[in-house]
């Protein structure tokens, strides 16, 4: 779902839906735009009035209490006022209904979207039928983009290695089902990094996986050798019992990052997980808690990433 | 249920119960101070510091996430402090569980109830038990009111149509269970409308609905004739079932909205509906959508009848 | 579980988990500041700006719709921004769970944790686990402790009776699985009360339970002679079930307030309850909402002494 719906005819960032189609420039500005925020989280007063009386919608059809408040979080460090809806998919199963609650939304001059929803596409459906004055962040749509996530996962990267063009990066789990892998993927090639590597069993690879600009390995250690960024993926359990897995044990001693696998990669590489870990199956407690874990790391820059991505798409209504 | 609970000694507004007993005058006021806030939408700040620091509480024993937000947003837009409640009602079925909730409620300090629930009377029954500085407004009680639906129906008419002494208004659908066409009737009829028409199948009108002075018509070809507003409900599907009504598409083709129906009204006739809409039961997308429709500003004006209305009620304790 | 968790290496409140080693100058400084808030409920704005930019969560594991709505308005009052999460205790059964949850939160740099939890010590186990700029209240843990209930029952007591070294005080009712008793008792033989006197079946009073200093009796008519203050548990009707006790008139014959059995007090007792009441269970309605009643004061108080607990927890950060 290449577009150029995410751009005004500026260039600058109107909606925020996925990676693919966004470039280096505008990934960087995004990232220095949180860099300022970070310095926020300090300080006594942590809010900045950038968007006082803009208000926010998150509107969440799959749960996610996580994602939720972190958006929630920023939407208030900002000083917009939050709404939080929770919609059963149930009730708006009809595309013709989903479109009705927005159009009501959007007659109540709200501001923003932030849209999660358990179908690929939904965040760029609303986008297209939004009114021009409001802006759809993408929180996650079904197993197609994830792109506030891959954006804080690059400012964490950045944080520590500076630069991307010499980095080595393994994404490992189930790349297959995974929103948060797709996104990372084109984030790392637009940002320029040295390779990418995807590490899975063949059942939870895509077809043509290659294509995507990554190199395949179905062995951990293997694919883990040089590397100085380990991306771990959560696994969904429900994955067990589909057959596309044998036991949690079992994923855990081929995929399951332990601190032996750990030395297999560079010695200063860090480890990120977005969250919430099945320890023991994706990746051993020592290793989650251990010295190269940047995971919670992750989570504070999740805030500033989505102040910065909020406060740029209002930005092309003329505010800043 | 006509009283003098809504107004204090000095005839303003204290609580909004029901468009019963409130003359002209102070319906017109209400029009007047909403007209002030609409054009507060399309500014870049949209909020007044109207009722800062005062609390209001939702109190909804009846679930609707629409008629919530609306109330949740006037009140962020006042810079009022919201709380929002769902309260089954089973944890309240007795009136006396209901009056201690909103005694310690009360003993709380807060400022407003907006109330909904099921039961025709409730938003009265716990105006009558409050404490004097606290207003209570009702956001449609059982079969009986639902004064701000009403109102910003009021407002919508008096937006386009500027003048309602010669107005004629039709209501359509499910007379008989409808708190909005109760609260519509007497509005129109206190501001002055020339006609007010009901059309209905005859299982769906209340018994001697005439005194209520309105004309009944059971077939809405003759009843849109030379109609400057029409005025459609929604159907509670419920009803269907209860052999009140035929099937869905019997309904639709008796008394369904559609372009043909439409004609044969004023050709500058407006179509409203409270929303949700059912498609192709009371209305036909076409229409829903059409350019007569006004039904999205209806949801615009939501907000700024609501910002009025507690406002108003807020200025009783001498806030402005 | 006596500890030193709760205070700062200044002697200043840090924590607030227990009333337990806590001293009598300290809980006078929480009842002083608390006072200072008692006045602005009647000021036309509520607010005060003490907590702008700071970030609360409200952790509640165990569902408590009153106490939430209480601690959510004295942070807003405080001008905090409150981020309330319901939380099933099943998804956090584990406590590693529960503490990657806490980690994650404040890698959210959030500023405060208020807990309510099903389990005794859950809200110590999570002060113990945090970071050294987060505060904890604990909201009700288990049959462990209530703290924050003890403090608005203290600070009501001294607002009517002004001294409490002369005060005899009962308190009534399951004090075996109460954790709001556990803490009064605590509260008021720290602030030095004449008398403490537990009054209930031997089925409902813990072993050993005079070692906490109060004496115990088995017969209303004869504990409530005397008395200046009279506390009445909230009786969870679970207990009914469990062979502990017999009918709820059973009860009510025994150990309900009645008028007749409350003249057997002081003639100016106060008669108070931590709600919600069942009435006609452990205390008549004639009783509750009676002239010698204080229990909607409680729940008044409730806010300002919670405003005072959270903004002293922040001072030990240099906030004031």
């Amino acid at each position: 779902m290449p577009d150029d719906l995410q751009l005004n005819q500026e260039g600058k960032l109107r909606h925020f839906l996925t990676i693919e189609g966004l470039d280096k420039s505008l990934l960087t500005e995004i990232l220095d735009m949180a860099e300022s925020f970070v310095g926020m989280s300090g300080q006594k007063v942590k809010k900045v009035p950038l968007l006082r009386g803009k208000t926010i919608v998150n509107l969440f059809f799959e749960n996610s209490t996580r994602t939720r408040t972190t958006f929630e979080l920023a939407a208030k460090r900002l000083s917009a006022d939050v709404l939080s809806m929770s919609i059963a998919t149930s009730s708006t199963s009809k595309g013709e209904s989903l479109l009705d609650t927005i159009r009501n939304l959007q007659a109540m001059h709200v501001d923003m979207f932030v849209v999660r929803h358990a179908v690929s596409g939904a965040a760029h459906f609303i986008a297209q039928h939004t009114a021009p004055h409001i802006s759809v962040i993408n929180a996650g749509d079904g197993q197609h983009a994830h792109p506030t996530q891959a954006m804080l996962d690059m400012f964490t990267i950045r944080q520590i290695k500076k630069d991307f063009s010499n980095l080595r990066v393994a994404i490992i789990g189930d790349i297959l089902h995974s929103r948060v892998a797709r996104s990372q993927i084109q984030a790392l090639n637009t940002l320029g990094v040295a390779e990418i590597r995807v590490i899975a069993p063949k059942t939870l690879l895509p077809a043509h996986v290659e294509t995507l600009g990554v190199r395949v390995f179905h062995n951990l250690t293997e694919g883990l050798k040089d590397m100085d960024v380990i991306a771990m993926l959560r696994l969904q359990k429900e994955r067990m019992s589909s057959a596309l897995l044998p036991s949690e044990s079992e994923y855990f001693k081929c995929f399951g990052l332990t601190e032996d696998k750990l030395k297999i990669a560079k010695p200063d590489a860090i480890v990120m997980h977005p969250g919430p870990i099945n320890r023991g199956v994706e990746i051993d407690s020592k290793v989650a808690d251990g010295p190269q874990s940047v995971i919670l790391k992750q989570v504070s820059n999740g805030i500033a990433i989505r102040m910065a991505i909020m406060a740029m798409a209002m930005q092309k209504q003329g505010l800043a």
